[in-house]
């Protein structure tokens, strides 16, 4: 430990709490004006398929800041032995459901389960998570306005964007190409007017590339995978990976940490996320906005409530799912 | 001019004329091939507006290449006065018409008329350019496979393919970001595992990152923009811009060139495309290759016509469009 060489050297750690709390914030300001305006809520639908222990702490999460936000949420809880058919008759209902302006699906699927097909029935004007094919070319395209761009990476152009980092004319690495992180990744920093390099498993030279790099997204799945040695002296690092390893030190003997082997990144960078507490939390905030720009959408087409039917509406109680597999 | 020494370090230049006359052979035994199994032949649908010169020969190449392969055409042509909405209700009644596998709406469109509107109109299904947001999202996802993928770029990689260029682990960069070339073009390279760079006009130094870089496309616009001294020795070289220059020895005063200055490229580069002759012929291929692959998938979800229906379409004359707008 060397800390006043640390003190001066070290990187900006963007911390990704404060963020998401500021928008939330912000987010819970739009949902009261829009009610100001017209007299209604916006809602997000959440669908879980079995019981795996992240998927519903992540579901627990997204509801949570839904009533932090005062966001409505309606909730599906289905069990593993569930057929693709009642996944798909939900997603039917919510898509002609008018209270219902965002639904998401909690991925991963159980096996057997075609993902695809299910994520393809989520009307696109309501896939608040940015997955539908249409909603990932409109982003490809720069003389559109896509609907709904993925939340992690949406989230990290927030920190970004948040903490000053230039990004037009800079040269920017995406590590990994998904569908949910990477390649949307890619595509924002793109219309942001990066120049935008996607590796990937097959890229032979990744520490030689990164080293070039403005801005570096790590989005791999490998703990701890970038060295510091890697970065460019001063680069913007956003850490996506959540990756647990063993550590005898901790109770439940594991640990949380990123692609990024934080330590040896901290004295390179210039700005870095930390792992958890950066990527994590802004993941969440996004969907909530994406979920209050998409009511927003459906509320200007509907225009405003009569003045009855405002006063009527505010003296129903909360919206209870008529879906008996609500939960 | 240094013959010997140009003999044995230049560049191998790729025939796209040759190359493309073979795809029209194996699409033509491929037409043949579905009309044996299904009784029925593929259908393209080309809609021009206007009057532009350039426009019409294109369509007439398209038309033309359906001839020699035995595919179906349609071809629409509106003024240069004609509505949005009519092209709407031509597209429309294409959609629900069997005999139509693929549609394509020749760009640019009159001012006036919106582009994404009139694209997005085209059943994704039958939308043979791939510029539908739907099935550019679909190529950006490398677990799904995409119903169409724009023709120039497909061209350019079936290029690349039968040259024997190797892509896997290679770093490609792509100039030029559009729907219609840039992206799709890098997107088919990652979906090849090569490592891609997407440049554009707010790139500071693309030189330096041509130089890095295995495979080259260069579709960004400017005549003769990439320079020999920019290249890495030996890469692969696509040239997909048509510029035209003033060239006082022509007799029509003027020169079609490349985005690459093929001169100096030519003993620098490994491969290279001439312009013209090689990324121009590809593209009208493809779209002859785009479309019988849509019949295919067409036929095999209606299954083969019964023994009657067929001999009763072989004596039927060739399908004739209703449409009083038919040219």
């Amino acid at each position: 430990m060397q800390p006043l060489v640390r003190f001066f050297s070290s990187a900006r750690v963007i911390d990704g709490n404060a963020i998401a709390k500021q928008v939330l914030e912000e987010v819970r300001g739009d949902v009261n004006a829009l009610y100001e305006q017209y007299g209604r809520k916006p809602g997000l639908a959440v669908i879980l398929v079995g019981a795996r222990g992240d998927s519903q702490a992540y579901v627990k999460k997204k509801v949570d800041a839904c009533k932090a936000c005062g966001i409505k949420s309606f909730s599906y809880r289905l069990p593993e032995t569930a057929k693709q058919k009642d996944v798909l008759e939900i997603i039917n209902e919510l898509n002609r459901n008018p209270e219902c302006h965002s639904t998401l699906v909690q991925l991963p699927l159980p096996k057997g389960m075609n993902q695809n097909a299910v994520l393809d029935q989520i009307a696109f004007e309501k896939d608040v998570d940015g997955f539908h094919p249409f909603n990932l070319g409109e982003l490809c395209i720069t003389t559109r306005v896509p609907r709904f761009v993925a939340c992690t990476p949406t989230g990290c152009m927030e920190m970004l964007k948040r903490s000053g980092v230039p990004i037009e004319g800079r040269s920017a690495i995406v590590l990994g190409r998904s569908q949910i992180v990477g390649l949307p990744m890619a595509m924002l920093l793109q219309r942001a007017n990066a120049t935008v390099t996607i590796a990937h498993s097959k890229t032979p030279n990744m520490p030689e590339l990164c080293k070039k790099a403005d801005i570096v997204v790590a989005a791999i799945g490998k703990p701890q995978f970038v060295k510091g040695s890697w970065l460019k002296k001063g680069a913007a690092v956003l850490d996506v990976g959540i990756n647990l390893i063993r550590d005898p030190s901790k109770k439940s003997g594991l640990r949380m940490v990123g692609d990024v082997d934080f330590e040896s990144a901290l004295p390179q960078a210039g700005v870095i996320t930390p792992v958890p507490g950066g990527v994590g939390p802004m993941t969440v905030a996004m969907l909530m906005r994406n979920t209050v720009e998409s009511a927003r959408r459906f509320f200007k087409a509907q225009g405003p409530l009569s003045k009855e039917a405002r006063e009527a509406a505010a003296k129903e109680p909360e919206y209870t799912c008529p879906t008996a597999c609500h939960g």
